[in-house]
């Protein structure tokens, strides 16, 4: 009987178990075994880490957010932070004992399911180790240029147009500026799609550093318009045009996502506006809200229809390649080509295009 | 100064207040003024029924379901229903009289938002009346084949994806069968994208005529993986293979879609399962819900993206086409070519692969 | 170490998970060991469907619908339909079996999760056979007299709103009457309350007869303020003022209530404004949607604060009683109180008048 | 004719516009006319500031969040501050001024929505002015003694547990613990409700002061029963036991709700959670998004009875007094009892009993 493994690796995306659920029952239906390895590469390390999925067991997975694979943030066989007893840990490559235990499970796949990190070491594991492996995309900000979708993203551009469409009653109530931060450290995708969904009044993305004053003169301008109010979205990554005003917060980021928190992006464009329009402006980080709950049906579709066509690879044994979505069609993509570039908002598309023709300011 | 106006047509479907939004506001952009028609054609009748959009009026809509435009079904100017006084009703065609005014108020441009049948008026109004119409496709069925996508399908999916979701829990702690209809006339997207995302056991659309014995059998099996209950989601035109036993239901089906509500293929899908399994089993219609609420953030979008692609094309004259999303970008299609064939559900395509290997039944 | 058992009967209602939640957890607390009764009481029957309950089972079970003790109408073992190998059936008293299975088995508590039928049942073992037992009040229909609310109704009502939310936006954009028709065989506390809050022109109830033409009467009225639509709910349990006319109706509703889907009081009702007012109407009959999905957070506080009080009953070994609602207390109250009256909607609570005040037209 | 006006002041809660609906559709159905005051008590300052309020035009607002009256906040009529053509702004008593209006457009009452802020200046109204004033109890936070419940408050809970449900999977996944502040700056409703049914393991209250260790110690605790993460919600009122080590985030405090957002005593938890135990922490702050949204039908239920209960009010002339709930009635409550003391939670209703029995940590 043959057997596969799965893994999930990087940050949380809703559409993983529908993933682990569509690899499971698709596997399953050509009489294969499924085993699943907890923590990324964890299960291959340690056996006992590896679980056996089954049509029962993955049964009412596809709606649940989170990956029943567990932690997914369990770092890289080929520099992989070890631990000894004594509590000290060291960088240590353990591929090869990765690659042993593959081969010693009798595994005849390997379907990887992650971000350009994950995609990165399993097209090493490929290359330098000869393991026959599957990628399946998984980014929540929709930025591998090889894919034109990337499940996650809607659910998380949900999440975030249901906030701003929850702040645009209590902005209009009491004459506010809400300036709400979205994930997005090096494109903009969450933030342009749910500031246009959410009729937002200015967008900022990392792909246009911005002009505070521009976006003051938008919000100044609303006035005349008999609109007191005004819904700002930043992406985190988002940079005005003058590096150095922002420089405290860029040290911030630096440090990792979390530390944006504490006063990234938003809250300085929110003191901007406070300073410049006299304007009683609020600031909110939707933070780790945008990566939990139940996928959409988008997501939840196009993670099926990802699990379901990896599965068909590893019958044709196509590896070293990954799942991708191109037009309406599920395609094989050279694992090579997927990890290259970043997919960056285009500035030509006619979503930017449309935001600034309905009205929205995107700083420049 | 420039004036368009904009009507929309047909059955409602979430996203017609974001077209008229972005219309609007693209073309406010450009200075033009945009008026609405109220109910179709009828403000191209009535002047009375002409209304002022301004942005300060569409400020709110696009979250919202319906279209401010009112009453959608007002029927076709070259043959329609007209009313006198004393109640009789003939049919006439009023289409020189849209013409003359459309002509008379000065509008340049008509955009019409509409299915296939209100595309192929406003088709027939640029050919035989020379009216600059550009149409905006719009049919929750997602069933037109000139455009990869129609909004409207997606909240309905989600809509329908949402009922089965609540259903499973009911379902599981009853044991029982559960058999949604969902729309879908001639075509199975809404179907298929629900019934996948939402887990179900079988799924009937019209591109499959089924066969009620296999339906039955996955239903059995299931008892055998202690899954004692079932989902089963039915297009309202799918079809037994054997066409004379369902006669009934097809023919209050061909009187139209709200007598199905008293019996239509869903019920009779249930009682055969009653009668073939013994298993305890309900239906449910769902009906008009999948219309109404608010558009997902995917319908949102390419809503706004419609209607703003629509103002651009009217900029560069570009009449007598519509725009249709073709993979990620915007483009224009002659109507000609919108309006000639249905898209439907292609059984090669990988959604009904992944259906059958992540073992859902289709009929056949 | 103290052993207790909870059984879930009736019909499903969400909540059920929380109760379950709690008892397990506050037993832990206590140092006690919980299991649970699959099928109501097929476990004490059976001591192979009795599972054992711990934290780590009921994690994660809070927010989901449905009960994880399995399906919840397995028959009431004073007359308990027993099969044979033969296949044939035999209501047979079995009470004195599960009395026996819950004295072996060393449980010193019953917790009995549900409506009146299934309080009724556990009052009886408390009498007759001594059992020590304690109820918590479950039905979706809010019906009970002994406690100001029951988990599960708030979750109904919710489900009903939201629908009546998206018709509304279809209704108007088609100028339609929508008749909807929820759940309710004896009292109107769904549709009140969903009708209310989904603003209802028209809302039935079983507590008053209508009379078809003041229905009529104020859908017509509608017209007069430009209101070309209509919203009217109806609980399945209405019934018109003559009854004759409904007859029909009625018998369907004696077979069981899903008969009641092909051709139920709403579709009677639907009919009757068709013919009377010449409007577009349709009608959809929500059904079993209304029982499933997670709990709303005041079922979740009402269930959770239930299980919690019945655990503390137990340990004061107050038996033959069930927790209770009471302003915002949580009581007890004698079993023998409990199952006595149906709590209907009271004709002069300002419910019913201000529903009667804000324009909605109650039949009468 | 009678005439009446309403206003709202004070904070946004989901539910005002059900409260405005349901006054005005009362009044009309008396044939009084009905008239709102933009700004709070602006509208009784200048007339232009008042709107007439008809059926059709509250005709779709009771499920809409924010209020139609516009800005809420715009200060106390005692001490009002009023700015010259200068700029400069002084602080006036304009009650006079107020009252003069109010007789001389004819208003026979006022009914004032608003929390105890606003209550306490109607109350000054009735008794220095001897103005007709009828009160509308509104606090987000529920914790006005004099009623059961306040409108605004289900909403913001259902927004708060929906944020915990959606971290949840997100935490799980990671390992991680994190930390939700949410609003309650003197009493815990929203965290307490939050937090039960959102399966939190760490609640904190303003009305609890919390011990860090104790904290710790149960996060620590859930790794030996193989749950690796935390939920942890924080009312921003909450404060630890030694009040020093929190100073520097109390002073943020007292500069103002928003200030919290830079490092309120969510953040302050969340570090300290680090620190002591070396898990993977994050913090996040609801704010804004608790005020904002579609009211639930709990909300819209209090909403519209007060709304209705308050002009039945009006009509038997029973001014100076505020509509309450009591168990399930509304009755009236004199305004000078109404705004004595705020409503803690009190620490031994069944709910905290319940929070600590299935094993919430509360920090004491």
């Amino acid at each position: 009987m043959k057997k596969i493994v799965i893994s999930t690796g990087g940050g949380d995306a809703p559409g993983l178990n529908a993933v682990i659920y569509a690899v499971t029952k698709s596997a399953h239906y050509r009489g294969w075994e499924v085993y699943g390895s907890h923590g990324g590469y964890k299960g291959l390390l340690d056996p006992d880490e590896l679980v056996r999925l089954t049509p029962e067991i993955v049964e009412d997975i596809t709606p649940t957010g989170g990956t029943i694979l567990g932690s997914t943030n369990k770092g890289n066989p080929f520099a992989m932070p070890v631990e000894n007893l004594a509590g000290e840990v060291q960088l240590r490559d353990v591929s090869d004992r990765v690659m042993q235990n593959f081969t010693r499970m009798g595994f005849f796949c390997h379907i990887a399911v992650g971000g350009d990190g994950s995609l990165e070491i399993a097209h090493r594991f490929a290359t330098e180790k000869g393991m026959p492996v599957i990628g399946v995309p998984k980014t929540i900000d929709n930025d591998l240029q090889a894919t034109h979708r990337t499940f996650g993203c809607d659910t998380a551009v949900a999440t975030a147009t249901d906030a701003l469409d929850k702040l645009h009653s209590t902005a209009k109530s009491h004459d506010r500026v809400m300036v709400v931060e979205v994930m997005g450290r090096d494109s903009g995708w969450i933030a342009i799609n749910s500031g246009i969904s959410g009729c937002a009044d200015v967008i900022l993305i990392p792909e246009i550093p911005f002009n505070m004053d521009l976006v003051c003169e938008k919000i100044n301008d609303n006035d005349l318009h008999h609109k007191h109010y005004a819904i700002v979205v930043v992406a985190e990554g988002a940079r005005a045009k003058n590096a150095e005003v922002i420089h405290k917060a860029t040290d911030a980021h630096e440090v990792g996502r979390q530390e944006v928190l504490l006063g990234g992006v938003g809250e300085w464009v929110a003191q901007q506006i406070r300073e410049k329009t006299g304007k009683d402006t609020r600031s909110l980080v939707l933070g780790h809200l945008q990566r939990g709950g139940s996928p959409t049906t988008f997501d939840r579709m196009l993670a099926l229809r990802f699990g379901g066509a990896a599965v068909r690879l590893a019958e044709q044994e196509i590896f070293d390649h990954m799942v991708a979505l191109s037009a309406t069609d599920i395609i094989a993509v050279p694992l090579a080509d997927a990890v290259k570039t970043r997919k960056k908002v285009p500035l030509d598309s006619d979503k930017v295009l449309t935001a600034r023709e309905i009205g929205i300011c995107l700083g420049d």
